[in-house]
């Protein structure tokens, strides 16, 4: 346990002080823009589903210190990373939990708060729950990288009546130092979708 | 005065929620993907150039509560919405200075961290002294939006020696609610380059 | 006329170059990506649904030049900058179609190549017609602005079994000159979808 | 020999119809805007400098069929590309130039159109020599993936007093098709700065 990994007040944490493996993960100027799109206090319930390495639970954690974050994730790899990630920047208002969405949610108290990276293709089913469970004036933060995901999401938006949707595509391009010469080099562009439940 | 403003422990604070009248201001996504790279702690002492309508300062503030943000303007217009928004948004942590930079820096403290918007094409003087005045550790976070300047902050980087370089393109594109279809609409790219004094 | 306007064998034709008072114009870096994707022979029959300014139908038409381009546009400031611009580039294989689509296709001989620039919400009333109507092995070109047309596209694209399906984001930025300096300036972003009718 | 592989007069020919090795190839969109900055005729001299795999030199003798194409390239990877890609479409107009620019272009003769796509650190003394043999009138087209040749190409189209100056910068997401689903993924953004010798 290392509570200084991260001594600051704002987010975005440089990609490498994670621990990652082969699992993708969201990254830091991603990571700044979604965390702020949930707009979280200090005392949040916050569920972040489809995990993956846990950046975005670590660093929602070390915002809302006061709250709790469910971190629910089907991979084993996925699980131990993101129990490694706690470890490392030392917050232990997490609660990893293995298991698929809608089924791994039923239990979890009520969010204020929601992220959705992943679904494993249950989508629909996954946000007919978090529409259910979550709290009036509570916010989901939806980061899509999938066609289908971005298609699905903007229409159960407007299905569901989330109030202040907003629909942002994130395009990010690095230079990346070779030596002698400095490329850019493109991220994946994300697409970040939020709304509130009325 | 209204402390209620922005109640969340992020930043990214949405646009319309900031008095800009016709000054060009950092939008939400890119603040918040600038505000990640400066790495700000709550007792940052912090100056921001070319402050315009004062959305970084405003923020910074917010989250160096107990640090000071010294906002540098030269324009009456910009300084009276940097006033406003401080106002608003309840921070009483800013010292607002209108004058050109580099001469109106010259007399304030020595700032741990740096935010240059606008540099009135004084760039490389502003820089010559932000270098010399940074705290050793430091950092420096310039948004370039202009060709010229973007060429010259990623050549002042590497002349004088920053460590930890970061040159980011951040591209925006927001759907926008046009009643029974919403358009996809760009944001300007912003260069957004960092870097730590050592 | 002025047959010299573009003399040269490439497309791409810059924008200043057409009349277009206040229609929205395809630019002319999404123009070439768009003429790419539809892969024209010198001898194609043409249909440019929501042709605008014609600049696409000015392009197809240069290129297809023993073809014949059927522009479809229901504004008559639309109709009048296609005539405009046709005559400007000495184009004269273009027959020009006020009225709404789909109505306005039925009578249109059977195409080899379609575009699809503006749809006027009738999106899938038109790609319906157009399937039916589409040559085998001929090519749909769709250059979606909309959320909600880039959604109905792809879907109408999967459902109807096209080919060889290609969607592709353009997003442009360019330096826009200001005298002393050069200011980024994004377009906003198209999506390109094209297929093929197996 | 396959005169047929490429049939159409449209040119941003598909990636894979080329052969391309490990070898960096110019993707199709970026192709066709390239071509189209160059603006070429039937009978255009060009010189295709840091060649490849060859996409733009093959694309660009498939326009400009009455003309020629130096193709120079320093790489013996990259020749036997461009002779075999020259060779799939059938297209005879090109000169292939295994060596080192600036030298390999002393005794090429006078260029109509000049492409440059890779440098090997040479670009200012490439420049030089270029803009001292292009013909009045003539146009040069840069594509920069790396930091430090964006930044000399666009300080030398001014020194040099390039007319008609164009920087554009093209980036391109696509989905790729994973089966059940579609990932968005980005090309890396190119710059392509073109101009005109006064």
């Amino acid at each position: 346990m290392n509570e200084m990994r991260w001594s600051y007040k704002t987010g975005g944490i440089p990609d490498e002080l994670f621990h990652r493996g082969k699992v993708p993960m969201t990254k830091a100027e991603v990571r700044a823009v979604t965390l702020a799109k949930a707009r979280l206090n200090d005392r949040h319930l916050i569920w972040d589903i489809g995990a993956g390495t846990g950046s975005i639970t670590v660093e929602a954690a070390l915002v809302s210190a006061k709250g709790t974050v469910y971190a629910v994730e089907k991979e084993a790899e996925g699980i131990a990373l993101i129990k490694e990630n706690s470890e490392l920047f030392g917050v232990d208002n997490i609660a990893v939990i293995q298991g698929t969405a809608p089924e791994a949610l039923f239990s979890l108290p009520a969010p204020d708060r929601v992220f959705i990276g992943g679904s494993g293709g249950n989508f629909r089913a996954i946000m007919d729950l978090v529409f259910q469970k979550l709290v009036r004036g509570g916010r989901i933060v939806i980061n899509a990288v999938v066609l289908e995901t971005f298609i699905e999401a903007v229409e159960i938006m407007q299905e569901y009546g989330f109030t202040d949707v907003d629909i942002t595509q994130v395009s990010i391009a690095k230079t990346v130092d070779l030596g002698r010469i400095h490329m850019f080099k493109s991220h994946n562009p994300v697409f970040v979708i939020s709304g509130e439940k009325p």
